[in-house]
Order: C-alpha cells, then structure tokens, then sequence
C-alpha cells in the first residue's frame, strides 16, 4: 500500500469523522473474517455512500485494488495510522463532576487508545486520591503536571464559567488539542486545536425529523 | 419570510446539524444586541462558510433581504421551528448510570426544549424514587410509561449488552427517536430514526491533527 500523501488544509472535517467510521466498518469486517471488500459492499453493508467512500479515501492515497477491492486488515491498518490510532495518546480529564466520571468510565475512548493520565478537580474531598488507579490532581497544580507527563490532549469536563481558565491554563502548559463538553465558547490560541461537543445538537437532527414528520 | 418547502429526501444531514449550529450563532447575535447581518458577516463573525450558509437556508426557503442580510430575530425563529425547537419535548432517559446521570443534568438539553420526563433504571435501589422531581420508573413498565406520557423521543445510556432490548421496547411502545449513547450497533425498524453518538469519534479528529503535526 503506498506511504499516503498529506494536503492537510483541503481535507474537509467531515471527511476525517467519516475515517472513524470506516475504520469502525473494517474492524466489523475483520471480525466478520471478511479479507476483500468493494467499496459498493462496503456502503451496502454500513450504509455508507461508495462515492463518498472513494472520494474520502483518495485524500491520502490509493487503497483499492482493481478487480478485488480493499484489503479490510491493511486499510484499517492504514486509517488507524492516519487517525493517530496506532499508538497511545495519554490524556488530561478536568473535572469530575457527573459528566466527568461518565467521560472517565467511557470505554469507547481506552478502545480507540485515548488512556485519561491524570484527573484535575477542584472538590478538596477528591484531590489526593484515585479513581481507578488514576491520580485525582488539584487544578493548581496542572501546568505542573501536564509538562510532567507531556501530554497533549485534554477533555474539559467542568462547568462552563471555569472553562476558558482551565482552557487558558491547559495550553499554557503545553496541551495541543482540547476536547470541550462545558456549554461555553472558548477560544483557544493558533496554535491550539478545539473541539466542542454539544450533546444537544445530536437530539436537534432527531427532532427536526419528528417535527417534518408531525406537519 | 415565506413558508418553507420541505424535500426532506434530499437534505443532508450536516446540513440539519449546521442549522443547529446557526442558530446557537443568531441567539448570540440577538444576545449582542445585531438586528441584521449579512451571510459574510455571519460567516466572518462564526468562522463558518458563506456559501455553505446560503446553499443550507436554500433548502427551506429565501430568507435573506438584499443590501440588508437576514433578520437576526426572524431567522433564528424560523430555523428553531424547522429544527422542531419551537416547542418542548418530552425525553425518556433509560439508564441512570454514570453516563445517565451526567444526561440527565446535561443543562444543553433543557436549554433546546428538551425535558427528561421519566427515567427508566433496572437498579431496585433507585426503583420508585425521583431524581430533581423526575420520577425513576423500573423497566418492566417501560413500554406503559412511554405510551401513557405520549413519549417520542428517548436516550439510551444503558450497557451495550442492554441497549438493543431497551431500543426494541422503546420503538414498540411508540418511540420514533432514539439517540444511543451505548457503544452497540443498533438496529430500529424503519418506521423510527436512531442516532448514534460516538464521543470517541471526537478524539480521533483532534489526535489526526495531532498525528500530522507529528509527522
């Protein structure tokens, strides 16, 4: 399979989502015992679009192979390594709060290799301790930590007044990329990267399909 | 502004999650005290596409006024009542574990309209008791409560192994949305829309960045 080539700026965001799901097809695939697939069983089976499959692929190189498809074991392979996956990225959990516990019990992001390192938590009846054999670190003392570790990924699970501080704090101390569940709208430097989840925006689609359905 | 025509087949569903995100910008907007913007200034001011802006609104109607831009307050109106936000919805929550507590007080889903109604636990313990006045209804009446309280949408946070027996329930007891928060590859019948919220989808776009800049 060739090494891919890189174009960063015109890989659209909505074509890196969909190489988490493609790689989740093929994982399905290989459990499956399925070698070879094309890019129309591939849509078929996941309900995907092949043009879209084939126009998202071609960014980074050319997987198929004429007359047999891809081959399930090396793509995924090869978006695995694209998306980062191959290794392990350590990550930096604020707040332990409800969300913050339902984050750090997450077993979708420990499969996908993302391994919360270290908790930050203001509440001095959690600082000091673990949770599940993870330290419970107080946020006075996060810049320290987070060089301690290098890490470079941080999940902001705290309430929405504190999280441009925490925010500010994080990529002072080296964090390049911040994963925001507060209900605020942060900013973060050029040289950092932000996503923000907001929950509600997923029940918003399946309201809009009620709503035309109820016309 | 016109009554928008709806040709539902063909609406991307991004572009059903960029409304939601146009309007969270027109609320700010309005929040700031801006009567009209254009689709650049709106684009500038949200680092959103302008194009992308007009060929979304496209679908539902004409809404720009030209030499002014759109109405801030009508707009937002109208996307709310495209996006079903123009009334409350009552939500079945199944599952009060970690992840179903931190829904439950998730303040991003009250804030769109939509209200937990009841919360559905296999948990004795948590059987017949309220959570902020929110009655914790056992599974075994599931289907009554959901057909009593007229329910259509619910939120799965139940472990993966549970999550296709509740979602069985829930569409045959009248629920036509479902939004899984279970790591499983769900199945509903035709005639109801599931969503599946991956969070770890999230990561991965931020550890791609990352895996790039490392390269």
């Amino acid at each position: 399979m060739p090494r891919s080539t890189y174009r960063l700026p015109k890989i659209p965001e909505m074509t890196i989502r969909r190489l988490s799901v493609y790689t989740r097809c093929l994982l399905q695939l290989e459990e499956d015992g399925v070698a070879t697939i094309s890019s129309q069983e591939l849509a078929e089976r996941f309900n995907l679009n092949s043009a879209q499959v084939r126009k998202d692929l071609a960014y980074f190189g050319e997987f198929g192979v004429r007359g047999i498809g891809y081959h399930v074991t090396g793509l995924k392979a090869e978006l695995q390594r694209i998306l980062g996956l191959d290794r392990e990225w350590p990550v930096a959990l604020v707040g332990l709060g409800n969300l913050g516990s339902a984050l750090f019990h997450y077993k979708g992001f420990t499969r996908q290799g993302f391994r919360i390192a270290v908790v930050f938590d203001d509440d001095p009846a959690k600082i000091g301790r673990e949770i599940d054999g993870v330290p419970i670190v107080g946020t006075q003392d996060l810049a320290r930590e987070v060089r301690a570790r290098q890490l470079e990924i941080a999940i902001v699970a705290v309430p929405a007044e504190a999280a441009q501080t925490v925010t500010d704090q994080l990529v002072a101390a080296g964090i390049k990329a911040v994963l925001n569940f507060a209900p605020a709208r942060l900013r973060v430097p050029r040289e950092a990267r932000l996503k923000n989840v907001d929950l509600s925006i997923e029940l918003e689609t399946l309201s809009f399909y009620l709503a035309q359905g109820n016309r």
